[in-house]
């Protein structure tokens, strides 16, 4: 082989190993993407965690919303399977609170719950995901340990922990 | 005229009187109907009134949604008039504390207003109506004393407080 010819090769070569670390990167870093017009869909609860005595208030402390698509509505108003395509957003405010009052401030984040039993078989069936706000690339780094760890304590609700208030 | 004739004509007219009468009811009682499938909205914004010292803690004390109709949505993200047929809701529940946290409680009022230049003009082309827990009847006596007072320090946005949170 000439000079050039072992170039062209380790060329290719190099290009194609960028390729599948960047692809491989892809998929592990974020397999649930960013849950475009979620504030279209039905909004189902809310909740104000305002006190640091609550236990939840150090990762969830302020306002938050939830937000079910139409696949996933009917499971978290009467209970049982969530079916697959089914997505939950809970989106978290600073509650800023003025002269006895809370509202929504800052946006914190955007998780999302995305329902397909064969992708995320190792998590009961739920992909799940934090975008950090204003960005679109996901913050999760382990979803076993960061997010299913607690959600497997609600295998009787599929996993779920919030439910539609009339 | 003999008996029969007379019984007849004042039959219809009774008829008549008693329809006009019970149509008239209607218009006036519950001019705007209860805003059925309003969860199926979007929800534009929330907040909790929770102390006393809020001046609209007597009115409004608990935690509240707004909902808007698809009519009603682009006047309520960008500001401008609201076309005819926009309807918003505001429904409010008791705000239960538990640990340091505010949820949902016993739902109180679901309230309604809905735009209509000709049927609203004396109140600035809004109807209002407020139905109480597990009612369909409206209890708004007088709109203009009891709800447009207070709205219409609100004219520069269509006479509408709230505008939603991204």
């Amino acid at each position: 082989m000439n000079k050039k010819t072992v170039i062209l090769i380790s060329s290719v070569l190099f290009l194609f190993s960028a390729l599948f670390v960047f692809a491989n990167k892809e998929t592990i870093v974020s397999s649930v993407s960013f849950p475009e017009g979620y504030r279209q869909w039905v909004h189902t609860k809310s909740m104000v965690i305002f006190d640091k005595k609550h236990p939840l208030f150090e990762p969830f402390g302020g306002i938050h919303h939830i937000y079910v698509n139409e696949k996933g509505l009917k499971a978290n108003q009467e209970g049982g399977e969530y079916p697959d395509g089914s997505k939950l957003v809970f989106v978290l405010y600073e509650a800023d609170e003025t002269g006895g009052a809370y509202v929504a401030g800052k946006m914190k984040f955007v998780a999302v719950m995305e329902k397909d039993k064969k992708r995320f078989s190792d998590t009961g069936g739920w992909g799940f995901e934090v975008f950090k706000a204003g960005s679109q690339a996901g913050a999760v780094k382990d979803s076993k340990k960061e997010c299913f760890e607690c959600h497997s304590a609600q295998k009787s609700s599929d996993y779920v922990f919030s439910r539609y208030v009339e």
